[in-house]
């Protein structure tokens, strides 16, 4: 596609929005008249219209009219059909997700039962950068089973961990090799394929954490050759806070993977309350309790808002929004000791920028003051999560010139 | 008090519902007018009317407007403050309960933290007839540690492991001491208080699964002893499909428990994100994932309905409900082949009622196509499920009757 022209005034950045295909989008969420700019779409995706709606029905109809029947008239597999849904979104054949748990439980999950394939092997390869519950439930593990952990510093921390760094860490003793896809930090995007690749040469499995992924960025879970995956779903999927995350397992590894909480929905017949527990076929041997189907209601509207809009919409306005951002920063905060710690490379960038600066926590608060709402995320980074669907030119444009302003830059021309 | 006069026609039935002191909580759910007869509300309880606005007041504002800011403007401390609800309930001063996860995880979390808190015991006790998902879990921890599960036999399977049969499994090789308290097949009431004695003086844990005693039977969890115990919020709570579940740990233990799904919102100062796991202080150690808001929002209304109703006027409702229940499967069912297979003593009773046939599949699905809604569980039970708050007289009256059509009695005079 031809560049579009820069953006080099407020008036440019709303005209971009009005020409954004993406625009209409914007309309179907529920955006209070606040003047809010809100730049953390990565932590927490705004509500669509339609959530409301999705609840009451689920409230109304399928608990309040059929309830228990509703069990055997879809709530079962809902599980499944949101799980398929957004395989769709990451290169996954039907049948190798299912939403279920929190993250934090879908990773122990796949994590787990990742260890129990590799009996022997004695060590567990991740970035010291990872995000803090991948970091710790490897922990967990590795002090519940006596295995090591191998933390990778990155020479180049904004691009991550590269492949050949990996390599360098990757043994016959390794275990299992996981990353974060897209760093929620930098936002750079890990070469999923290669790195998959060199765990499997050395007989390893990976778990891959797409939750700054899915939605924003393509993924192809299936031609990567990954093994495992989990995500959540309340940054770009809209699911809301706490919303149920999913798991991915490569259909040739489920009947020989076994992940560590037997409950009685991931057994076969569940309501046999047979004694013995017995995986059930397929993915749904990862779920273990009673699917949360309110939860799963009000996620199903973000999966289809997403599909609708189409992936490659929301990959190319994110690295416009991407590209706005770091052009502002370059021309208006770098003499303020503001620098771009996210990769400059677009193909290598999710959907949101890091800046750092030695007072980011301050100037954090600061801007939340102005009614702008980033992430701070320690030591340094004032994070500006960039949300394809809700966040517009002239937002990004208002955001970064707060920013400007509470560095001690001049006040934005309108 | 005195006993309410015996219940011989549907009038009679109708007329003690008039005269109910908890008739006018039916008015607050939802209650569809279309006949059904619903003896399952502990499967899943009727929604309250409550939740529809409490979805919507959540999605609207502290989702939709107050975004981000929402997690330090309550949202981080409702996994406690409705533990701490729900801990009135069963007996429980505050600080020792966590709402989070599905019963099933919240199990494995309580059952291993026990497990590692007694190393070197093989042993862990249950019933047999334990609900499934606590079994299963039971097993799996036992397969991944190389320790037995000794399987209670009661001999008396309504009235389920008594104190001896207890004693009898319980050795200086038990870890884990693990029941229902209320038999999710039976009713069966276990003693709490004698039962833990017995598991402490072996020098053993105990967790105790209160999913049928919340809200429908009183429960002195710190009187008694208890350890660690879990609980569904979806049957007398009233907290929906697949609400989250509650774990309770006992605030002597807390600081010594640990549990294995190290996650970031179970950490010291969690949005530091710092290198290395160091639980929390007190029962947020217990949380291990981004807690589910939405749900945990739908399942507020329902804490407050019973705390509101007072479980006293819940117990001897239950007592009533399932009296009625007996009485008339006594004077119509008895000569169809019909047992009772739940406690004749209301003191060792929940609230619901047991009817044993060898036909009982067959008959539940045969109540349904006429719109009583119970529930089968194998091999040979028909469960009928009498939630105080929202199950009439009538409707039990109603639902006995259709079961002694469906039997081959006559049909129902009015």
């Amino acid at each position: 596609m031809a560049m579009p022209p820069s953006i080099d005034s407020r008036a440019q950045a709303a005209e971009r929005d009005r020409a954004d295909p993406l625009a209409m989008f914007r309309d179907e969420f529920l955006v209070p008249d606040d003047d809010i700019v809100y730049l953390d779409g990565n932590s927490l995706g705004r509500p669509l219209r339609a959530v409301g709606d999705a609840l009451a029905r689920a409230v109304d109809a399928g608990w309040g009219e059929r309830l228990i029947r509703s069990w055997t008239e879809g709530w079962m597999d809902l599980p499944l059909i949101l799980g398929d849904r957004i395989g769709a979104l990451l290169g996954a054949v039907a049948g190798q997700l299912a939403v279920a748990d929190s993250t934090t439980v879908c990773f122990y999950k796949a994590a787990s039962a990742a260890l129990d394939a590799r009996p022997g092997r004695l060590e567990i390869v991740t970035d010291r950068g990872n995000f803090p519950t991948d970091r710790y439930v490897l922990e967990s593990l590795a002090a519940a089973r006596g295995l090591r952990l191998r933390w990778l510093e990155p020479a180049d921390r904004t691009a991550g961990p590269s492949a050949e760094e990996v390599a360098g860490a990757i043994s016959d003793q390794t275990a299992l090799v996981s990353f974060t896809h897209v760093d929620y930090r930098s936002a750079a995007i890990l070469d999923m394929a290669a790195i998959t690749q060199l765990a499997h040469d050395a007989g390893a499995l990976t778990i891959w954490d797409l939750s700054h992924s899915v939605g924003s960025v393509p993924v192809e879970l299936d031609a990567a050759g990954a093994d495992l995956a989990v995500g959540c779903t309340y940054k770009y999927l809209f699911g809301g806070p706490g919303a149920p995350a999913f798991i991915y397992v490569r259909s040739e590894l489920q009947a020989s993977l076994r992940q560590p909480i037997w409950g009685w929905l991931g057994r076969r017949d569940p309501f046999h309350m047979a004694p013995g527990y017995e995986p059930a076929a397929g993915i749904r041997a990862f779920l273990s309790g009673t699917p949360p189907i309110l939860a799963l209601s009000a996620l199903a509207p973000g999966i289809e808002v997403v599909t609708r809009a189409g992936l490659e919409r929301i990959r190319a306005k994110g690295i416009a929004l991407t590209e706005l951002a770091i052009a502002l920063a370059d021309r208006w905060l770098a003499e303020h000791g503001v620098t771009v710690a996210s990769p400059r490379d677009p193909r290598i960038r999710g959907a949101h920028v890091a800046l750092a600066h030695r007072d980011a926590a301050a100037l954090c608060r600061r801007l939340a003051d102005r009614g702008v709402l980033v992430d701070y995320r320690a030591p340094d980074v004032v994070r500006l999560g960039l949300s394809p669907l809700t966040t517009g030119f002239a937002e990004v444009w208002d955001g970064v010139s707060v920013l400007r302003e509470v560095l001690g830059g001049p006040a934005a021309a309108g």
